[in-house]
C-alpha cells in the first residue's frame, strides 16, 4: 500500500484544434462537455481522482483560461491550487511547477500528472493502477500507466515493456523485486505514434502498451532529475515554487517563467529515464481515450460511455470503422451532443447541435456534423485527423477569430 | 413549317418536397434559382420559350404563389397573363383552362405546355423540336416531346413509340405521311416509372423516351377530346373562359373551379388519346432533367449548366454515380450554390448556403448541404429519394412551419 502523500496534477492545455468549431481558442477541449454527462472533460477528471487523496489537486492552465477553469472548478465545490501560465511552454514546466509547490509542502509526496481533457471508463480499474503506480513512485521511479492496446492505432505513442529478465541470471535484484510486488514493470523505451505496420507488430509482440500521458512520480525525484538533465528549467520552477503564495510571486513568475525551457515531458524526462532503467509502467485495462478527433469522440459516443444519448432508432452493433452501409431501417443510429432537434433516416452519424436549427439527416454513414451559430462543419470520420489542415489555413482566409 | 399561332402555357406548381428546405410550400421549387445563374427555373422557362412565339405565355399557379410569380415575371419585363388556380386540381384542369382561353382569342391556335420547374440545356435543340411538335399539332395530333434516354432512368416515366409499320403494308397512309415530314413519329402508349430492370429493357429496343411532361396541342383538340373523355371538365373550363376579363369571373371562378375533375393530363388525355392513335412524340436530343431530387441537382450543378460554380480545388471527372472515393487531392470537388462561405479538404460535395455561417468540409463524398436559418440537412445523394419521409413527418413532430 502507498503511504506518502498523493497529490494530483493536471494540465489543463491544448487548443483541441481537430475538434473544431466545437473547441475554440477561447474554449478548448478540456471545458467542453464532449460526452453528454453534464460536466466538462476537466470536472470528470477532477472527478475521477478526488475519491484517490485527501489533497487539492493542482491544475495548471494558460492565463486566458484561468477564470474558465475557476469557474467549473467552483461548480464542482472542490478544493484545488490553480496556477496560471502567462505563456504555454509545453508540458514539463507545468508539472515541474506543480512538482516544486508539492515538494515545498510534503517532502515526501508523490504528484500524479493527468491530462484535463482525456476519458477514463473504468473508475476502480483507474483507481488499482494509480494505488500501484504511487507505489511504485515510492520506490523512487518515474511510473506511468501504460494502456492495454485494443487494437493498431497509429495515433498514439507506446511504452515498451523491458523483456523478462533471463532465468540464467538467477534471482531478482531487490529493486525489481519491490517493483513487481508494486504491480508495475520495467519499461525499455517510449516509442512516437508508429506507422499501421509498426502498430501491428507492437500488439502482436505484447509487450507494448499506449502512453496516455499519465505519469505518477515523486516530487522531490521528479525534479532532482529534471535538475540532471535541464538545470535551469529544475531552478527556475523551484524559485518560482518558494516565492508562490508571497507578494514576490507575481513578478518573479514575470521574469522566471519565459526562460523556462518550452518542452514534453516525454523528451525532458521519460525517454532520457526509461534509458537508464528508471522509468516503470503499469499496465492498465480501464478504457482510455484521449478523444484526439471527431472520430474517436463519435466512437466513443455510439460506446455509451455512460452518457444518456438521443440514439435515434436502433443502436448499430458494427465497429465504429465498420465498412458496411448504414442499415436498412429508418433512423439507423445517430448520436446527438446538445440541444439539437434531430431526425434522421438511414444514417449512422455523430451531431454537436449549439443551435435551435432543425437538423435532418438522409442516408448518412459515418459523418459527423458540428452545427454552431458561425461554423458548420461536416465531416467524414474516417478523415477525422484532415481537419486540421482546415483549421491551420482559417487565418489566411481572414476567419482568424472563428479559431 | 408550323403556321398556326402558339401560345406556351407553363403550369407552375408542385412543392418540390425532395429539394427540402431548399424549398418550401411558401417558396417552391420553381421560384428558386437553382442553377446559380441569377434566374428561377420559371425564369428560365419564361426566357426559354419567349423566343418561339410572339404570343404571351400563359402561368397557371396556385392563388398563394401569385404575388411571386408575378414578381418574377415583372422581373423580366416579359407579358404573360397568370391565372390563379383557387386550390390545386392537378394539371389537367390548369392546362385545360389556359387551352380554353387561347381557344376563344384564337380558334385555331396551338399550345405548348412545359413545366415551369424544369431543366433544359440546348435552347437550338429544344426550339427545334418545339417547332417539329408544332407541325404535328396542326395535323390534330395531342404531340409530346420524348427526351431520348442517356441512362435507365427509374424516376421518369417513358412512351413508347409505335414500332414501324410492316413493309407489306404497301404505302403509309396520308397522315402518316404529314407526321413523318414533321419530325413527329406515332406513338403506342405512355409507361410509368419503370424498376431498374424494366428500364434496362426499355434502353435496349430502342423505341422508349422520357417523358419530360410536355404537351404541344391545338386548343380545340385538346378540349374536344377532354370533352369525349370528361365532358364537365371541358365544360367548365369553357365557361371559365368565356368569364375571363369580365366582372363575373372570380365568381364563375369560386363556383366551378371546386368541382373541375383533379386529374393529370397523362391520365386524362394522353394514355387514352395514345390507345387510340391521336399521340405523336418528337425525339429530342437537348438535356433535360427536372431537378427531381438532391442527387439530380448534384449531377446539374457538376455538369456546369453554363452557371458561374465556385468550384473548390480541381474539377472532378468522374460521373456523378461513380463509387471512387475522392479524389487525394486538398479540396476536391465542391459545387456551392449561394452566398456561403465554403472551405474543404478532399470532398466531392454540393452546398447550398444560405445564412452567412462558414462551412467546412471534410472527407465527403457525395453529400448534400443546405443551410438555412431554421433547418439544416445534410444528404448523402444515393439516398436522395429518402427526403420524402422526413419532410413528410415534420409536422407530427410539430415542426409543419418548417415545411
Amino acid at each position: 500500500m502507498p503511504q506518502a502523500p498523493f497529490v494530483p496534477v493536471i494540465p489543463a492545455g491544448g487548443a483541441g484544434t481537430r475538434l473544431w468549431p466545437l473547441s475554440r481558442r477561447s474554449r478548448p477541449k478540456f471545458l467542453l462537455d464532449l460526452t453528454g454527462e453534464g460536466r466538462s472533460l476537466l470536472q470528470g477528471t477532477m472527478e475521477r481522482l478526488a475519491p484517490l487523496t485527501d489533497q487539492a489537486p493542482i491544475v495548471v492552465t494558460g492565463v486566458s483560461h484561468e477564470a474558465a477553469v475557476r469557474e467549473q472548478l467552483g461548480e464542482l465545490g472542490m478544493a484545488a491550487v490553480v496556477l496560471a501560465e502567462p505563456s504555454p511552454r509545453n508540458s514539463m514546466p507545468a508539472i515541474a511547477l506543480a512538482a516544486a509547490l508539492v515538494e515545498r509542502e510534503h517532502s515526501e509526496a508523490v504528484i500524479g500528472s493527468f491530462a484535463a481533457d482525456h476519458l477514463v471508463d473504468d473508475q476502480e480499474s483507474f483507481a488499482r493502477a494509480v494505488a500501484s503506480a504511487r507505489q511504485a513512485a515510492e520506490l523512487g521511479y518515474l511510473v506511468t500507466l501504460g494502456i492495454q492496446p485494443t487494437f493498431p492505432a497509429t495515433g498514439f505513442g507506446y511504452i515498451e515493456q523491458s523483456a523478462s529478465a533471463p532465468a540464467e541470471h538467477g534471482d531478482p535484484v531487490q529493486g525489481d523485486e519491490a517493483l513487481a510486488a508494486s504491480g508495475a514493470l520495467p519499461v525499455a523505451r517510449f516509442v512516437e505514434k508508429p506507422d499501421r505496420e509498426r502498430a501491428e507488430v507492437f500488439l502482436s509482440t505484447g509487450r507494448f502498451l499506449w502512453n496516455a500521458g499519465m505519469f505518477v512520480v515523486r516530487a522531490s525525484v521528479l525534479l532532482d532529475e529534471l535538475a540532471a538533465q535541464i538545470p535551469p528549467l529544475a531552478h527556475g520552477v523551484r524559485e518560482l515554487a518558494a516565492a508562490h503564495g508571497t507578494e514576490q510571486y507575481d513578478e518573479v513568475l514575470a521574469r522566471v517563467w519565459p526562460r523556462l525551457t518550452a518542452i514534453a515531458i516525454d523528451h525532458a524526462l521519460a525517454e532520457p529515464l526509461a534509458a537508464a532503467g528508471k522509468v516503470a509502467v503499469v499496465p492498465a485495462g480501464f478504457g482510455w481515450d484521449d478523444v484526439g478527433d471527431f472520430a474517436a469522440l463519435a466512437q466513443q459516443l455510439r460506446a455509451g460511455s455512460g452518457a444518456d444519448f438521443r440514439g435515434i432508432g436502433a443502436p448499430d452493433r458494427r465497429a465504429a470503422d465498420g465498412d458496411e452501409p448504414p442499415g436498412a431501417g429508418d433512423g439507423g443510429d445517430v448520436r446527438v451532443l446538445g440541444s439539437a432537434d434531430v431526425d434522421a433516416v438511414s444514417s449512422r452519424a455523430t451531431v454537436y447541435g449549439a443551435t435551435d436549427r432543425h437538423i435532418a439527416l438522409v442516408g448518412l454513414d459515418g459523418i459527423s456534423i458540428v452545427d454552431t451559430e458561425d461554423a458548420l462543419l461536416v465531416l467524414a470520420d474516417a478523415h477525422a485527423q484532415d481537419l486540421t489542415t482546415l483549421v491551420a489555413r482559417l487565418d489566411e482566409r481572414g476567419l482568424g477569430h472563428l479559431r
